[in-house]
Parts: C-alpha cells; sequence; structure tokens
C-alpha cells in the first residue's frame, strides 16, 4: 500500500529525477580510469535518492526551477555517496546493496580518494548556487558528519551507552544531511523563512525515524534484502538503538564480548539475530522511530495549504513503515 | 640571502598571518576529543604558510580586507593540510604492503575522517564569500587534487613514465593549488580580470618550480633537514623529476625492483641516494624549476607597477632557490 503511493510520488518527479540522474553520472566523470570505474560503480548501485526527492519537494513550497535545483540536490546525494564509501573503508564492509563496494574492490586507498573525490564534485555542483547560506549549511552538515563518524568510532563497542548518545550520533550521521536537504531544496527555491524552517525540522524528524528504521532493519531483515550479513552494525561494533534498549540482557554483552574478540561463530551470530528478533526491544525502537515520525507530520500541518502536503505526508509515512 | 628577504616578507604580513592562524586553530576545534588532538597537533606542527601569503601578497594588487581575505586563506592553508593528511593515510599503508595492523587500521580511519573533518571546516570558512567564481575556482582544484592522486598511485613504480606525465601530475598535486592562492586572493580582492590571470598564472609556474625543488629535496637534503628518510618519495613508489632524467641508468632500475620487492636494505638505499645525487640529472632537474621561475618572474614584470611586485619576486626567488 504504501510501496503504492510511493511508486506514485516518484512518477510525479520522474523526468526531474532523471535529470539528477545524469548530473550524477556527469559528476562523476574523470580522466582518472581506476576514479571512474569506481564511481560509475557507485551510481549504477543505485539507491532511493530520498535526498534529492527532498530536496524537489520542499522546493515546490517555492519557486521551482529543475535546473537550479539540480545544483542542490546533486551535491547532496554526491555528499550521502562519499559519506558511504568512506564508511565502507572503516568498517572494512565489502558488501553494500547486494554489490562490492569500492574498498573491496579495489582497496582503501582508491576507496579513500574516491570519496575525496566525490566529495570535490558536490562542490563543483554546489558552486552554482550563489546563496551563502546553502554553503553554510552543507559545510556544516559536513562537519558534523565527520563528528559523527568519530564519535561512532570512539563509541563502538560500548554497549552502556545512554539514548542520548545514540540520538546525537544518528542525528549527525544521517538526520542532519535529510533536513538538509529539505532546506536547501526551501532555500533555494526561495520559500519563506517561517515555512523553510518547518520544512527543515520535518526533514530533521523523518531523518531520526528512518536511521531508527534502518538500524532495526538490520537486526529484522534477512541477509539478502539487506544485501549484506544481518546484524552487521553490532558486528562491526555500533551500537544501535535495539542493543541499547537490551543493556540488562546479560546475553547480548556475551555476543558483544565474542565480536569483540573476533570469535563469534555464525551458529552464534544467528542465535544472537533471534534473541534480537525476539526481544520487546525491536517494539519500542518502533515506537520511538513512530514518536519522530508524529513528529514530522506536526511540522506538515503548520504549513500552508498546498497539494504537496500530501505527498510529504506519504513519503513520510513510507519511511517509517518501510520493511526493507 | 635570501632567507633574510623571506623573514622582511613573512615581517610585513605578520599581523595578518597571526589572524589566520587563530583562524586555523578556531577552524580545527571540534567536539570529538580524538578529532581535536589530530587537528591541533597538524597547526602546532607548522609549515610555511605559503598559500596563505599567495593569497595575500596577490590581494594587495586589488582591495586588501583581511576580514574577507582570511576566508580565503583560511580554507586553502586548511585543504593543504587536508591533503597532507590523507596523502600520510596512502603512503603509510604502502610501506607496509597493504597489510594494515590494528594500530595503523585505527590511526589510518582516524586520519581519513581527520581529513575529512578539516575539508569540510575548509568549505565552513569559504561560505562566508558570495562570490561563486572563488567556489569553482576551489572545487575545481579539490578536484584535481584528488585526480592527481589517484593518478600517482596508478603511475607508482613506473619508471618508465615520460615528463608529461610527471608535468600533469606536479601540477595536480601542487601547482594547481598555489595557482588558486594567487587567483582567489586576486578575485576577493576584486583585482581586474587582465592582472588576476597573471597572477593566476605566476602562481601556477611558481608552483611547479616548487613541486621540482621539493622532489630534488627529497634526494639531496639529510634524513634530518627532511624530518624523514631522505628519498622517501621513490621509497613510496613515486617516481619523480631526478629519477625519470636517470631512466636510462641500469642501476635505477635495480633499485626500484628492490624497493618493489621489499628488500632493499639501508646500506642499499644509501648508495641508492649517493647515485641520484652525484647525477647529472640532480642539476638537469634543477634548470627545469629555473624555467618555471623564469615563466613565473615574466608573469610579474607584466603587472602594472606596484610595490608588492618586489615582494613576489623575492618569495618566487627564494621559493626556487631554498635548500631546505
Amino acid at each position: 500500500m504504501e510501496k503504492m503511493k510511493l511508486a506514485l510520488l516518484y512518477a510525479d518527479f520522474k523526468s526531474d529525477i532523471d535529470i539528477i540522474e545524469k548530473e550524477l553520472i556527469q559528476a562523476l566523470n574523470s580522466s582518472s580510469h581506476m576514479l571512474n570505474e569506481a564511481s560509475v560503480h557507485l551510481v549504477q548501485a543505485g539507491g532511493k535518492r530520498i535526498r534529492p526527492v527532498f530536496v524537489l519537494l520542499c522546493a515546490k513550497f517555492g519557486q521551482y526551477d529543475i535546473h537550479r535545483l539540480k545544483h542542490v540536490a546533486t551535491p547532496l546525494e554526491l555528499v550521502h555517496m562519499a559519506s558511504l564509501v568512506h564508511d565502507d573503508v572503516i568498517d572494512d564492509s565489502n558488501m553494500r546493496r547486494g554489490q562490492y563496494t569500492v574498498k573491496a574492490q579495489w582497496n582503501n586507498r582508491v576507496a579513500m580518494y574516491t570519496g575525496d573525490f566525490i566529495f570535490a564534485r558536490a562542490l563543483q555542483s554546489l558552486a552554482h548556487i550563489e546563496n551563502p547560506l546553502v554553503h553554510q549549511v552543507l559545510a556544516h552538515t559536513m562537519v558534523e558528519l565527520c563528528n559523527g563518524e568519530v564519535i561512532q568510532i570512539e563509541d563502538k563497542f560500548q554497549l552502556n551507552q545512554n539514548l542520548k548518545t545514540y540520538f546525537r550520533r544518528i542525528k549527525r550521521k544521517t538526520a542532519l544531511l535529510i533536513e538538509s536537504s529539505c532546506y536547501m531544496g526551501a532555500l533555494a527555491a526561495g520559500v519563506n523563512k517561517k515555512d523553510a524552517i518547518h520544512l527543515k525540522r520535518f526533514g530533521y524528524f523523518i531523518g531520526m525515524s528512518f536511521q531508527i528504521i534502518d538500524d532495526i532493519l538490520d537486526f529484522t531483515a534477512t541477509d539478502k534484502e539487506l544485501g549484506k550479513p544481518a546484524g552487521s552494525d553490532l558486528l562491526n561494533g555500533n551500537i544501535t538503538l535495539p542493543v541499547i534498549l537490551m543493556q540488562h540482557d546479560r546475553r547480548i554483552h556475551e555476543y558483544v564480548e565474542k565480536i569483540q574478540a573476533g570469535v563469534l561463530t555464525e551458529a552464534e551470530r544467528q542465535n544472537m539475530l533471534t534473541l534480537v528478533r525476539n526481544s520487546p526491544a525491536i517494539d519500542e525502537a518502533q515506537r520511538v522511530s513512530e514518536l519522530y515520525l508524529q513528529k514530522a507530520l506536526r511540522e506538515i500541518d503548520q504549513l500552508p495549504k498546498h497539494p504537496m502536503k500530501r505527498k510529504l505526508r506519504d513519503i513520510a509515512m513510507f519511511i517509517s513503515k518501510r520493511d526493507f
């Protein structure tokens, strides 16, 4: 049901998303054969293009010009891609969305420079936009992304972290970039300040909800649906909401110790997944995500009457209800 | 002699360089303890701050406002620092021939995000500048820097590369960022188009000269002067001008094969250094650097009469004659 609505939503924007897709391909073109292969591979791997879609949706509340907006949507998707490439170096991930990562196909060095190259391309695209506020928003988001990544390294395997630590981490890791997609889309379309702030806050809340669902799915979805082993977050030492909500359970501590010692067997991974999946922590985490969804919907309510409000609601509902 | 002139030159700009130094420290401040330590260390390590000095010098040909210019000089120095941090990751992993120890991996991960963080801070500082051309110039330079880095990986240990390959690589690796320092300084100060182009070209030529001298010094200076083993470039597989000019010598091929196989002894490194130092290739490389210096000086000649012309000449001469 929700999936159908999303398909309809994307259908409305299909020709504009195609323009952005072309921009992405063009942006990743390089004179280095190795960079070219590594990058083109990334575009082809696809993705939901959620950040560009939010840019376009939010820009509809102002003066919508795709040839201006593409220079906001493309950089945001590129920054997202670059951060994934650098993430894979860190997590030592060989698979993402069922495809080999840049790091796995080449090596960490190439992955590092591929990420740098994509960041630089993002700036090149954004350089078409004159509004300094737009530049400030993206730069701030990138600073916080890096802070988030380093804090994630510092927090690895820390089972006894509190919820505040987790929320601050996913804010930096995910929510800020979605917030910025909404806000920069609004700014680039000249949306009035009040509405731009509602759209910004909407993006923040939906970004939080999105990441919590992502963290739940990492346990509840199958290896095939994820395109990587279920439980990867925990296997990499990243303590997410379901696990934090199970802190009282001795068994989860034992699994984490085994992971950290590098001695967890495949059978134990399966048992660990069963433990988490059957724990009330999954439902609790889902309720937290739902709270953020409600906050996001309340921001939409405060926007003036506009046909796009319904679309924003649809995408928000889809993101928070998705099961893959 | 030249060093004295340089000291005088820096003395003229001392209070303004102090302002930039403060901006650098502020820019590298982070909420992550680990990022803070890694970054502060970098500022304290110092450096000649050549890029900021070029920004300031070239801006003197227009309307000089340090509180505007600091948002050009700081990002350029930060981009330079970030690229050094990422370079170190690469060269470190090379010495280990792709094998990471756990400790090295931890350091490399932190180094990667430290670099990303510094890049992001550069953009945050630059976001104060409204002129889109300034953003385009830096973004283009960053793209080419990455291209250069990846091509350097592709060209590693390729002893039979031609001069064109080498020049294109050092252009991307060094000359473009110095060119951009001069050009962006001029643009930010509203220097007229014709003079801005002369300053830009001056920056390019002096950047080429600078890198060639750097590549010579890597062989001719002592380990102590360099702060790393002499011959490091070649030990890391980077084929530079002196080595390219020795292509006909069988002995250099033998050393490179040993380096690549990881079997070069310390005694052999010393013999290799003696071989290169006594080769006519050093003088030839110096002559190439001198040609670029002359081209740089000719660009200065074409600028209108201005007290700063002399200073530009001084710094150009210093850079191309330096022996450390």
